[in-house]
């Protein structure tokens, strides 16, 4: 029913590129050519709800998703895992909804249902007939504060998360090398510590630090309504302020404040060696500015150069790598742009036949340095600029990927208007403004490079 | 005034060892055949101070060491270098003695002081002659309540620890290099942070944050008060509860709760060049279990393991790498044990001549696989606990030494007993501990490997 908190996250890596790349091609026609009647409303309610309306009237279906603006890297040390903890508790039941009852509504209607977690935010996810968005609403804001948590009800839970930890990190080396990759990139942020949680803290999680989290986050005045699909703006603002307008807002909720990081100044390698590991990979990352603390121009610079450095099968990575020199079987890159903190940049690769893991990284990182003393053309800017704005396009006109776009922006410190502007940008960004990028962030000399190995013979 | 905390930390890393050493050879007399006079004191008072007195009648002077059980990894995220920034306050003044005062007495006298900063405590200490010690009480307990902070003190204090910082870290590529290291090495627990703080939190830091960490852990019952040298105990009693009893103590404190390290599954290296560096060095650390976390003999044989292998010229390390492969100018280990969690273990060198840092760490890790296959035989054994308890009868010799060992260690866990039965469990260690604790800590799988290196010509 959860998705993977890590996987979501990396799914958003490059906000709704990820999303679009992998449903196929999409038509690119302007953006902007947005009839009047589907226009995206924004507005607050009194308590500091916002609801955004994305109106998409080609079928009878709504997507109704509730975000909240906690995840991961608000948790205080030594909690880690409790923003996911409490992602699954919030299925446990309210006095006027016992255990279950939502979720069985839901099937009833045959609509879906989900929810997840990240570092920035969490999020709960229905998607149904439009006469149904009134229960749906009904449940949510039932569930906001109405959460009955017994020890009867955490305790097997937190065995169930437990288990999940377990099938999702321990048992892949992959899981267990990004782990302490991200725990060596980042030194100060709350970003280096899993979303799920470490192990031996998530054993310690308790009732009352989820009650306490629970208490303090989950208000209003903390949350992003977001309702995409067949339904009316005034519709949705009376029901709005129906369902979730009586909730009142957490007055001490207090300011979202994160530590940062301090001056990366030194290269790094993290390697793990697993008897399981079957293919070698190696990534490399960097900590970079995300939309919310770039300076102008720079977030979407970063966005272009992850499309041309390793931006699917059109990239130079993958082009040199895997087409032309033959020594990769995959090789990419990546940003996770829509982050509230500074955050990442990665490349990755795999060997194929009897090139090593080190040709691939060799191989790789000269294109990386090509970029930053040489720059890109004018052509590979312009079709990169093309493919990305497809992307961007294709998100827009999937409904829950619209959903999840302004849903993920409006909880890392984005407004609406940032969205709406966000293909004006891309648009603007010049191929100087990309070497720049390239040579300012992608430092080896403050790079986290991970290696993923088999046992080595006779060593322990 | 203020001795640097990491140095005090790595001069405390084989506890008094490191005194010791520095200071030349000791007699080898039996450390338990102490006069009754001069037996140790260990008491409490009403109000949670805890109180040792330790009589040394050789000369006329005494050691006054007041001890909090706060340090740097007690910091809140964000407020990094909080404890050591209170320390330089501390010597602000009171409404009572005006800034200087305490410091122009104990020169009239012809006394010294010092302050520390460390992760786990702070310490003021004063040495003056007997008949002052009731001033020193006077003074440094008028100062655990009676600090008076302005902005006016704060704001240049904040620049003077921002220069300290520039001087001890940022100039200093060694210390650059350790910084990183640390935060690999830690994942998820501030030892990782430094002790002085990072530079962006210092900056933030006021006298809001000071006040408040003042007030929580600059209490009675969180401090613990040495006095050693030439006084009687019913003497200090009667001075401590005159002038130490009447603060009341702090009932909201709370327990000493940090988080905990996630297993270590990875190697990992940090790589610093800095064109200052004109001698390349390498160090490798592993995360191991302190005199407080370790399991009974364990920690005593890290210690006797760090001996052993790095502890001096009689060492393995030293003996083979820069006497007879000649390949070292200088490798050792250390253990830093007096810790209230999980600690370090480390080993470091330096190549000469021909050889290259990594002749020099392939022959140092092929010392320690010996030790971890093979074990250690019983002349060594014997020859290194003699040479570990000179140093410890040494240590024992000085007064301040004494005072320090007492208290970082009634600091960190340990009590009054531990450290009496300090030498019979050192004494008790036998040779297959050693081995085994090699094999089961100096796992280079687990290892944060640090190199320093000159800048490379042509790259950036």
């Amino acid at each position: 029913m959860h998705l993977m908190p890590a996987a979501m996250a990396r799914g958003l890596a490059g906000t709704a590129i990820g999303l679009a790349l992998l449903s196929g091609a999409a038509s690119a026609q302007d953006a902007s050519a947005t009839p009047a009647e589907n226009q995206i409303a924004d507005f607050t309610l009194d308590n500091g709800l916002e609801v955004v309306v994305i109106p998409d009237r080609r079928a009878p279906v709504v997507t109704h998703m509730l975000w909240f603006k906690v995840g991961s890297a608000d948790e205080e040390p030594g909690k880690s895992g409790i923003a996911h903890f409490l992602e699954h508790l919030m299925f446990k039941g309210t006095d006027e909804h016992p255990q279950g009852e939502f979720s069985a509504r839901i099937a009833e209607v045959g609509g879906r249902e989900n929810a997840f977690t990240s570092y920035d935010y969490t999020a709960y996810f229905q998607q149904i007939a439009p006469e149904h968005l009134e229960t749906m609403m009904e449940f949510e804001a039932d569930r906001m504060t109405g959460l009955v948590l017994t020890d009867a009800v955490v305790d097997p839970e937190r065995q169930v998360v437990i288990e999940e930890r377990n099938s999702r990190i321990e048992t892949q080396p992959n899981s267990i090398l990004g782990e302490s990759v991200n725990a060596t990139l980042y030194q100060n942020h709350g970003y280096g510590v899993p979303i799920i949680g470490w192990m031996h803290e998530i054993e310690k999680l308790n009732r009352a630090d989820a009650l306490e989290f629970y208490q303090r986050y989950y208000a209003p005045n903390n949350a992003v309504l977001v309702v995409a699909g067949d339904v009316d703006v005034e519709e949705v603002r009376e029901l709005a302020t129906e369902y979730y307008g009586a909730i009142p807002s957490n007055p001490e909720l207090g300011a979202r404040t994160r530590t940062e990081e301090p001056a990366q100044r030194t290269a790094r390698t993290v390697t793990y060696r697993d008897e399981r590991v079957t293919v070698p990979g190696y990534s490399k990352s960097w900590v970079v500015p995300s939309y919310t603390t770039a300076e102008e121009g720079e977030a979407e610079a970063l966005d272009l150069l992850a499309e041309i450095l390793g931006g699917g099968i059109r990239s130079r990575l993958y082009q040199s790598l895997v087409v032309e020199q033959g020594i990769a079987s995959s090789a990419g890159a990546y940003f996770r742009g829509t982050a509230l903190d500074a955050t990442i940049f990665g490349v990755y690769g795999a060997p194929r036949g009897e090139a090593t893991l080190e040709d691939v990284e060799a191989a790789a990182d000269a294109e990386i340095r090509k970029i930053a003393d040489e720059g890109i053309t004018a052509d590979e800017l312009e079709a990169a600029k093309n493919r990305y704005l497809r992307s961007i396009i294709f998100a827009r006109d999937d409904q829950s990927g619209m959903a999840n776009l302004y849903g993920s922006a409006l909880t890392t410190g984005s407004t609406v208007a940032d969205v709406e502007a966000w293909p004006e940008r891309i648009r603007a960004v010049e191929a100087d403004a990309i070497k720049a990028a390239a040579a300012r962030y992608l430092d080896q000399n403050r790079s986290v490079t991970g290696y993923l190995l088999p046992q080595e013979e006779g060593r322990s």
